[in-house]
């Protein structure tokens, strides 16, 4: 007969946390959502939480990262049209800063991480820096098939796709739809091109 | 004998409480800065400052906004030379975000505006948006010069300087140095010539 896997148990209790965070998170909004909402709907202690994260905001960003590596490793679309690329990755993004759920989510992170050096780098290296790297990939396809410019810093050319939406969802200046997606693509585009 | 002016000893008040926050902040930091000791350093009662401001962040927007204002009205320099009118403004804007002080009064304040939508408006409204429209103006000088695309939305124009700023700034992704705001300048002006 198996021994008890203590692994496996906490693998089943880590993951019913994170599912719990992320169900609970549309019902009651980040601000009111709570460590012991959480503990409860997962069926675990509080103190298994904090044991594993240091607050909510730990817990959601776990979450929000599992949700996105679900999803199979990061890329964008390679058709050989850049224009066409780009148009479906920043319209995209674009719709997810127009979602009122998922804004008021990531408005939630954004005030903890601007506290939270930490927690900061984390959402940057975990959740963000695989989504640029993969935009930063196919620029450099791009650079490759001369549509982008050889001295181009890529880094610099991913801000410029992505710098100006939250620059307009921060400072609510504009509306966030598929039309402002394409003119945003295109002054991109034309920045870069040889 | 003039009867005592209650005007005049409110705006006194206003005055001292606005000048006090913001000799406070570089000493405590916006976290630790309370109501009551910018009552205590202005001379007043607390709840002269809760008549008239809703918390601390209304007090600093308030007294950033006066700053502001205080250095006249916010225009760019038209030297007829877009690009080093446009070098000057961002290699500005990228050492505040680079200052550690400014830069942690910036983090306070986004936090703040984050949270509560009525100041994120104020801000917007007082605070960025005349240092935006100076910019918006200069890039219309530029537009009826014949350096910037006539097709060009210069809301959209002015999102592409300041935005990748916001996003290296938020995410930390790297350095915000003249160089990084040169290189910018050339990218926006690739993106906007005719």
């Amino acid at each position: 007969m198996p021994t008890p896997d203590p692994g496996r148990r906490n693998e089943r209790a880590r993951r019913a946390v994170l599912d719990a965070a992320l169900g609970l998170l549309p019902e009651t909004g980040y601000a009111d959502l709570t460590v012991e909402a959480i503990a409860a709907r997962a069926g675990v202690g509080k103190q298994t939480i904090y044991r594993w994260w240091r607050g909510k905001g730990a817990v959601i960003l776990d979450a929000l990262v599992e949700a996105v590596t679900a999803a199979g490793p990061v890329a964008l679309p390679d058709t050989g049209d850049l224009r066409t690329d780009l148009r479906a990755v920043v319209r995209s993004t674009v719709a997810e800063f127009a979602d009122s759920q998922l804004s008021a989510t990531t408005r939630a992170l954004t005030i903890e991480t601007l506290a939270d050096d930490a927690l900061a780098e984390q959402a940057r290296d975990r959740l963000l820096r695989p989504q640029l790297d993969a935009v930063k990939d196919r620029l450099r396809a791009g650079q490759h098939a001369g549509q982008v410019r050889a001295e181009v810093d890529l880094d610099q050319a991913v801000e410029l796709l992505f710098g100006p939406i939250y620059h307009r969802w921060l400072l609510r200046t504009g509306p966030l739809t598929d039309d402002y997606a394409d003119s945003l693509v295109e002054l991109a585009l034309a920045a870069l091109a040889p």
